[in-house]
């Protein structure tokens, strides 16, 4: 289904080169004042063509509100916001329609849908889909920080390329992380984002893509917020996260390193900082029997390479049932890691907005 | 919320040291034989006190079936199990319950439950909690075995000692792999169940607690399972790994390795294995765009080293609001890894039925 | 919320006077043949200004389906459709803003929604956000047309003005009550057409509205369509019944006549025609233990007289809190039943396709 | 499916006859004071064996709390209940299991469930399985007494004989109102208790049953509560009544009445009462757009006879498909509306918890 959230509920729609895609989002209660200004930066951040290694084909992000809004506030009833899909050139999706694209859902959609899911462009499997997602992310991390609540994110991890954690850091300087968002190639560490930017367009100069990981954390989370088992924290942000096509992998906290230690090392001592608890390490990522603690909120995901490259891939046309080889040609992005970063601070925002409200 | 699915809907309730715990399983159709010495040795698996290095503690993990069941079948309601909490002698719960105790529930759920939770044993936040799910997955491996459909897990890696991984397989044997059931200490290689137990009693000796990765794998499903989007298999398999205590990352595939490697090489590239489409590599785990691929479903999980070890701890006494030392006293699993590989089996099983019904 | 289903979900939205209004229909498989013309027809029938006694405002209902759609199949994504409004001349809605209607939603909705509310034209509280839920329907007839299931109704009773019950014939012939649907005064006997004509005349020209009661026959069900308990079927119908303005009441088979007579008279007895199970009467209204009989499935609503009159009215200013005069000028329908006759279909064919997909 | 609501969850289980049934109590805040006395009081309405007329047999409706509640409070978890069937001696149920019953589920139950329903005692389609709800609802009702909001219902008519409707009464004595819960047979106007009392003893002694109609309201509601469209809180309402086995009609208001009058007369005027705004008449039983106007919530439902009566019936043994006599033997209630008045108070209590939490 796609319908997610127990206090909101998101009902998102549409295919890549359809009519349009767009969002439901029910239970915003009235009166909220919506800064469209905020909202158009924040899905700005997702777009493409802007830098050298994404794709340079231009998508018009331009949006429409059809219900829910009257005169800059919320009315209480469901916003449904849409974005016409209007750069739809009809390409030849003729010719590729029956080679299975790898790393696609071509495969599985054609089976699931039998064959009456639109492809072109990805249809419904589309990156685009998570436009309208962002959007309603960007309305949630608004009414967060009404509430002094922050997110931000960086560019973990490309190949070689390591950034600082944010676990790591002595202190927490917000102000600081602000620039982040400024960013398209954001790092917590100065001198990454020059030679990203090289290997970035080495790889797509190459035809080939890559990956990477993204570390998101949420500042000033209230303690207690959460459900414990079914509605963790966790579950929640993850069953969000993993809508977000190309997220093969998701860590709280110091994640998959709790294997190399013991549990004295794991465990975070609480500590008292001017009355207020605190635990000196954040290991849990602020999060503990599935409720907040009030330390940082602290998650890392994986986005796997772009599935599209420029090389020729073996692969099978399924309508013949033979070995063929598959050409894409076309804009693709080497890598949509920085597209993802606010994808993923809208996910870790309508979490938490779906608890708090 | 502790209710999850949505063809069938699962309601967990009880506390360790309560009357009972249970689980209210919806959405089973009629007539559906349960094959209760399955279920008694799935469950058997994540009991206590069978090694050396768990704890002695020996609870009784007796169930009854209250309704939806009749002379051997679903009656096709909601079917009703109860475990009754009858070793729960009065420990003195009275000097720990101002201790925060670290990596624990306690300060969030003391927040949150303003002090009124039942902090006996860990409350709702226990492992015990698991034992219903666990029971709900062994009705739920039986369902799908019925359809050929066959899930299997192993420890992938306790600090230094690590073990293939499914992915990694050349033929996959699924008669083998019933071994894996049969072993406390489960491993696709053979030589690392001594060494791991030799392991795991040093650590348990001083004190001390590790943690572990767990890899789980599912045969035999149809192709296109799940959805996109919101209710991506990922999305739900994660969402239920979430709620079992202590599990902090989950990844699908290759998962956090996507960050190593090219899309030239990250994409699993389809032929055709008399007349039937695979992949040769299997990096996506058997997932794309949250659909089921028909190649084998992988995914690991990481479980945090258990949070009670014997050493002594600073903490914070939160009535009294200073820094006070915790002793946890009792008995440990040093390592609960073992332990948690049938959940993690029932988070599979759950997940898929839940789609294939 | 405004989010219904179990198997299907609807996802309503939308204000009179804002930009469009419409439905997210979550859970249609792909592959369905959407049939325009039909849908076109029977959207048309709730339409306006085609009786002397409705009002002659002219709304558009054209259409868009934004998703989900695709070379007249369903994608098996959601299928979102809107409707813009297009004619919705400012009217001066400023002086009557403070002034409550009385059986309007004004006075709870302004509480409610702390007056932020789209008042123009009802806003979401407008029947004219039946219009998407009666698309759904449209579609969901057609997929139960497919399988043999036939949805009619008729008006039962206008002040004196009474039909028979789909209950009272004793033969039931599916050819004949397709007429119900040509006709924009549907009765069951034949010479009550004119005279209800005359009726609504009368009181349009009084300035007056009136009310109704409204019989809804489902022929072909299978049995054992429904559940026992929280989804009865009798439940989900009056669910979704009640999110119709205007309906206070319902009820299934003779409903309230139950209290007239005794367990001996209202027993429907099985026989055996034909080798198939029938009852003789059908008091139950084809549904028992929340489940269907395989009888007709009969449900009768009633709809309040339109809130909206010509006449003058004492009321609130809710501003100045003191007593005024209500004076609501503008086109209004002397009586909306026969507008609320599609919509009740749609009712019952959107509980029905929510059982049976 | 058997769960219902949104922000609490109700997860009902059992049948008649088997080890127990129960109710799954999700949503409850920590902290919540439950009197036992008052939840005591409040089942004990619904039992039977206390009048002449209804059944002699004795249920026993002792329960066990499982979980969720410790020392009097509720503890934040899901709050389970159970009630054993300990009086379930094994009747033979063999003779009557091919032969259907009139008016109860037996045939529909039969297909949906493929004959591996339990229908001992009526299984999970039993009257019986109310209990659980009431339990539910005596915890909401002792919540909204906190809040000053209270709930009645009394017997609006069975037969001929007629009470007053709360919407008559000129002066609200909530004091008065009280006696209403002493008595099982409770009307408003004071002779009625003592002819009633007569003609059920005659119908009982005949063999017969009668059903009856009950009218329940809810006093001092804020303004605002509810949803327009689909949640509207008649849909609430309306949906979990009809989980009551025998309700075959619910009203708001006036209900069925509304057909009879003009809407110059069906519309409810406002008028300033001290400053508060109210309404002279309330023929919309406090609800408009779906919202609590903040006038008494006033619905009707009907009660169809009792389904089992003494006298023979002619039915069909659906195994050797032919007609038969059907004889009931043992004791029966010969009108249930006594017992299902604290039912449907049940029903309007938690309908409204699920709004106002």
């Amino acid at each position: 289904m796609n319908t997610w959230g127990n206090k909101i509920k998101l009902s998102i729609f549409g295919e890549s080169h359809g009519e349009a895609i767009g969002i439901v989002i029910d239970g915003l209660e009235a009166g909220i004042k919506l800064n469209l200004e905020n909202i158009n930066k924040f899905i700005e951040r997702r777009k493409a063509g802007k830098s050298s290694f994404t794709t340079s084909r231009k998508e018009k992000d331009e949006y429409k509100i059809l219900s829910g809004y009257k005169d800059g506030y919320t009315t209480g009833t469901s916003l449904c916001v849409i974005f016409e899909n209007t750069n739809t050139i009809s390409k030849d999706y003729e010719n590729l329609k029956d080679l299975l694209r790898p790393n696609h859902a071509d495969y599985p959609a054609r089976i699931k849908f039998k064959g009456f899911n639109d492809i072109r462009g990805g249809g419904h499997f589309s990156g685009r889909i998570t436009l309208p997602l962002t959007f309603a992310g960007a309305i949630a991390i608004d009414i967060l920080e009404e509430k002094g609540i922050k997110i931000f994110s960086h560019i973990k991890r490309i190949l070689d390329i390591k950034d600082k954690s944010f676990l790591e850091l002595k202190e927490i300087d917000l102000e600081k992380f602000e620039d982040l968002k400024e960013n398209s190639l954001p790092f917590i560490e100065n001198n990454l984002e020059n030679k990203t930017k090289e290997l970035l367009e080495k790889i797509k100069l190459s035809g080939n893509s890559v990956g990477g990981e993204i570390e998101c954390a949420c500042f000033n989370l209230p303690v207690g917020l959460g459900s414990p088992f079914f509605d963790s924290l966790e579950s929640k942000i993850s069953h969000l996260a993993f809508s977000v096509p190309a997220i093969k992998g998701i860590s709280f906290g110091i994640g998959f390193d709790f294997v190399n230690i013991l549990g004295s090392e794991a465990n975070d001592l609480y500590y008292l900082d001017n009355n207020e608890i605190k635990t000196k390490t954040n290991n849990n990522g602020g999060i503990l029997g599935g409720l907040s603690t009030g330390m940082p909120l602290v998650f890392s995901v994986v986005v796997k390479p772009t599935s599209s490259i420029s090389l020729e891939q073996k692969t099978i046309n399924i309508k013949e049932m033979k070995e063929d080889i598959l050409k894409i040609n076309g804009r693709h992005d080497a890598c949509i890691v920085p597209r993802v970063l606010p994808v993923i601070e809208a996910v870790m925002a309508l979490a938490i907005l779906d608890e708090i409200i």
